[in-house]
């Protein structure tokens, strides 16, 4: 039976393909520290639970396919207080952040298109272009500089007449790196030279830390009409099993043609928007607390893993991922050790292999990718197991 | 800005597009009877609002990409009842049976690629088509034969080496024709005969009255890994705000390469899994309930339908939509002033134009689509207006 080459060319997901090992580590008793996933511990506001009573029908129904009014408005009011304007025809509800990549990708490109990406980037891009038959390509961002942009030219000279968009994380999921003002300019400055979208995945607005100033890409005003903000509820209310994100454009003409996307696939869950809605009602000490506890967390991260011999990783300053370099040779193959044969005091860690967060080959091969989503106690814990681990991985590795 | 091609091309929902003006009619303190939307009056079953009760975590995570391991062996008993067997590596969980389509289609067909379904046939598969860069090869049914399927050669004329699949509704929106075994036989053999998947869209399964036996694509035994099923709980349930639905066959390898789209979208709400997983709880007598209430529907909207003169329709057998032929020229014009000019004792109706169920052009311009999830009195009521609009418009069409 025949099969599409569009699937066939995906890859399974890189995060998620070492789980069948981590679930067989559980069953023999061990202790398994997920470091691979970007699944916060921290608790989801009590707003969101409350907001899920505030369904009161008989009949559970669709609601329409731009989302419910009440929810669109409650995220009018959120951006406000980042000083970002917008109105209600130019925000779409999504499935999760997820569904708003793809239909971004699929409102701008044709198959073939090119989409712009600084690498290592969120293995799901890859998904997403594949899905919608658009090819990654991508510019390299390095450790040592802390994973912040390359110059204009080394940028420009990855744009071809196939090029729709150029597409960021920031902060960036899995580098950490908070772009500065300077940076965003120069990504205006190319959209608005080159005639392109910028596609802003935004996720983890409120993880910034070291009181670093956060810009936003729809602080550039003149060029507006070219960005397409990507949001979700996820990492920022601790609530990544509601799937609700958003597609936003100033482009009221771009926002009117992705709603046929929202009616193919009718609407995202009523419920769960209903919730969402309430959110806005978290008090703001939530997020101040929530910051502090990733910040402290990212400070014993770093210290302890930079502190094994051979790791190399410079200090993330948003998000709570971190990638290092390891003295090994195939983090993917030492991934999967660390599940199947190593074991200290009946504990192990389960890591992301770095490679599949690149699009260029035979870069991130000896990377690994680390989320902080786990409390200070256990992170320590997780550091010292990951430093025999790589001791006496190296003395066996061939 | 450019804007893609793909997205252009595509068409606004025509059940949606009209909305804006109900809307406007219902401002101005019109009622409105909505015969245009399949959104069922059922109450949800009290088992889903239960379900969601056994959420007790403080954080709402993710789940994995296939679905929640309780709601997949919840859907495996649902289905032992119709006599398929499902094992748990063959059903993945989607958002609505709207996600299913879509994978589906994109799991088998490249770019390019044709998938023959019968029209008039579920509006939506257009837009899944679009998405997918699929082309849709269609062959007429027709109203004076219920809707039945035609001859064999008819369907084979239709196939050419780039078709992939045949993608039919059963029972059928918007024809609610039920297709006899020898129907589901004969396209088993096509399928067979000529390499292709069956993509069997059985979202509304329950629905099948006047005792008339049911076939689910499953029963034929001799071409299981060449069936794709599509359901939902949408309508079976009278919950489409859910958005919880299944892509499943006994195609293991397929299934395993559709996992790819699962995690690329990461998960289905979490709660909403866990609601729809105690829906087997349901007492069996909630269906013959609903299904008794819909087949009295059913009889009573053909009978009033059927007798407003130059009406043209045939009894239909499933589902909760009949098909309409309207002694008038243009139904999409019909449908608008019905919402923007027409008023008998401050009411009007709002039907969907059956144009946009058609894939070759030209047919169901003087058709509409008439879903049927409104209560006896509302209908008898819709059913008069419904003559009295048809003679006055009469009258005054170009």
């Amino acid at each position: 039976m025949k099969l599409s080459n569009r699937v066939q060319k995906m890859q399974f997901s890189p995060i998620r393909k070492l789980a069948p090992y981590a679930d067989a580590a559980k069953k023999n008793g061990m202790k398994v520290y997920h470091l691979n996933i970007g699944q916060p511990d921290i608790e989801t506001p009590d707003t969101f639970f409350q907001g899920m009573n505030n369904f009161k029908e008989s009949v559970l129904k669709y609601t329409n396919s731009q989302g419910m009014e009440e929810l669109i408005n409650s995220f009018i009011a959120y951006y406000k207080q980042w000083n970002i304007e917008f109105e209600k025809d130019e925000i779409m509800i999504t499935n999760g952040g997820s569904e708003a990549i793809m239909f971004a990708l699929m409102a701008i490109c044709d198959v073939g298109d090119e989409v712009v990406i600084p690498e290592p980037f969120y293995t799901n891009y890859n998904g997403f272009s594949d899905v919608a038959g658009v090819n990654v390509i991508s510019f390299t961002t390095k450790a040592e500089d802390g994973f912040h942009l390359p110059s204009k030219e080394e940028i420009l000279s990855k744009i071809t007449d196939k090029t729709r968009a150029i597409l960021v994380s920031n902060p960036g999921n899995p580098t950490g790196v908070v772009y500065t003002e300077e940076e965003i300019r120069m990504l205006a400055d190319i959209v608005k030279e080159k005639d392109l979208y910028l596609i802003a995945d935004e996720v983890y607005r409120e993880f910034v830390y070291d009181n670093l100033k956060y810009t936003s890409a729809l602080y550039m005003k003149d060029v507006l009409d070219r960005i397409i903000l990507i949001d979700s509820i996820s990492k920022r209310y601790s609530a990544c099993g509601a799937r609700i994100g958003l597609v936003a454009s100033k482009n009221k003409d771009l926002m009117k043609q992705i709603l046929k996307f929202g009616q193919t696939r009718l609407c995202v869950p009523t419920i769960e928007q209903l919730a969402a809605t309430n959110l806005i009602n978290t008090p703001k000490e939530y997020f101040q607390k929530v910051k502090e506890e990733y910040e402290g967390r990212r400070d014993i991260l770093f210290e302890n893993l930079s502190s094994i011999p051979g790791v190399i990783c410079e200090k993330p300053t948003g998000a709570f991922y971190v990638v290092a370099k390891l003295p090994i040779k195939n983090a993917e193959n030492f991934a999967k050790w660390l599940l199947t044969d190593f074991s200290y005091d009946n504990k192990t860690v389960m890591v992301a292999p770095a490679q599949g967060f690149y699009a260029n080959e035979g870069l991130g091969i000896d990377e690994i990718r680390i989320s902080y989503c786990l409390n200070k106690d256990s992170l320590k814990d997780a550091m010292n197991l990951l430093k025999i681990a790589i001791e006496e991985y190296k003395k066996i590795e061939k």
